[in-house]
């Protein structure tokens, strides 16, 4: 119930039509990539394969942490997970732009079919693949 | 110059305060995990694996492509991947706000040291790494 | 017909029994983990997590390369790239090991497997998904 | 000490001169690839791509796991599981032929550097990365 009126919230943030985060981001990127002719590089074959080398990098730094411990990372890497992050987004909206997906409507209507697939009474508590409930 | 005002437009947009989309979509994820006691599995280390399986599910459609023939996704191709991108999306939201970081402000941040690492009269054209330019 | 011939040679290799060279590598790794302690770290799951990492950084070194330039790698990236693959390898056969999985008899039972999800009449030319075949 | 003797059986077993099993499977994989005509597709770039392709579904099987649990792993994942373990391992050779890397000699070159890297003084019950030792 609650999870329906939230994806309708961000229905309505998408149709307010002033350009979001997301956009400015986008609109961005592709000023960085055409003052530096790079589009020639940016197909996108290569932007997926630079979006999964720089998720491997995040993962990397929760290689050998148990996963307790996960949360409570040293302050010395944080800024590193935050650049990370940080890249993993720029390069996913990059791919994105390539693709021509509005990637906000995207998300919201994936988060739509994730309750559909994962309903409440079945999904709680329980870490199974849809296919598996 | 031009990239430096973009960058600046996007700390306007971040100072702007009214909620965004990516806080939306956090806000969304939180409420999805509450609903389903999901939080117990969702460590910042588990959130990273699940968001690198997304990034390689993305990478799987263009596996065996041509980087030319990569540029015309089929149609039918079009949907799934966009289902690919809105999850690389979630997953990377739902771990930032578990980390503690702002996305868009890490964004912004990273863009301004790419333009450092990558200054156009030394990038332009070229797709060497920042160490070797 | 020849694919058949090769595979059951190398059933005849496992079945020799004379300790291979996977087994060899098998054992040094778990001496070396014995060694310094590492099996604490040794999960099957951050096992699973440093072998993604090390193929993400082999395939870090064709990020922006043309498909084609790919064949021809730099000498100087040779010798990382060597390295990279053998990260990779060690990391799959330690994996394996804590698993309990043969590595070479599951690797020659795999290559059926795609023989015979991938038919040469129906595969030939072609780089489709045994699904869509 | 013990570390020493092991990697040095490594390489009397190299230079035993019989074909091995990586050798066997190499074979097997150029005669899988000529006889459907796929060496066009099997690009180092794209035979790095499904690597990771293959390595991030196996992880995908740890993804929501407690690193406890993840030691069992249910019988009928480890069909799958085995399965995974083999392509990573079948993309991982072909990989090494299209590279011309002998994976078997790569692989104790590395055991050696990683000695050197790791000493058993330093490195014993600690997770840290070498540079950081």
């Amino acid at each position: 119930m609650a999870q329906r009126e939230s994806v309708s919230d961000m229905n309505n943030t998408q149709s307010a039509g002033s350009p979001d985060l997301l956009q400015n981001l986008r609109n961005a990127l592709r000023q960085f990539a055409a003052e530096r002719d790079w589009d020639q590089f940016h197909s996108p074959k290569n932007l997926a394969i630079a979006l999964n080398v720089e998720a491997a990098e995040l993962l990397e730094h929760f290689q050998w942490l148990p996963d307790a411990e996960a949360a409570a990372i040293p302050p010395e890497k944080c800024a590193k997970l935050r650049e990370e992050l940080a890249d993993v987004l720029l390069y996913l909206i990059r791919l994105a732009d390539k693709l021509n997906v509005d990637l906000a409507v995207a998300a919201a209507e994936k988060l739509k079919i994730n309750a559909t697939k994962y309903p409440v009474h079945k999904a709680r508590g329980s870490s199974k693949k849809y296919t598996e409930l």
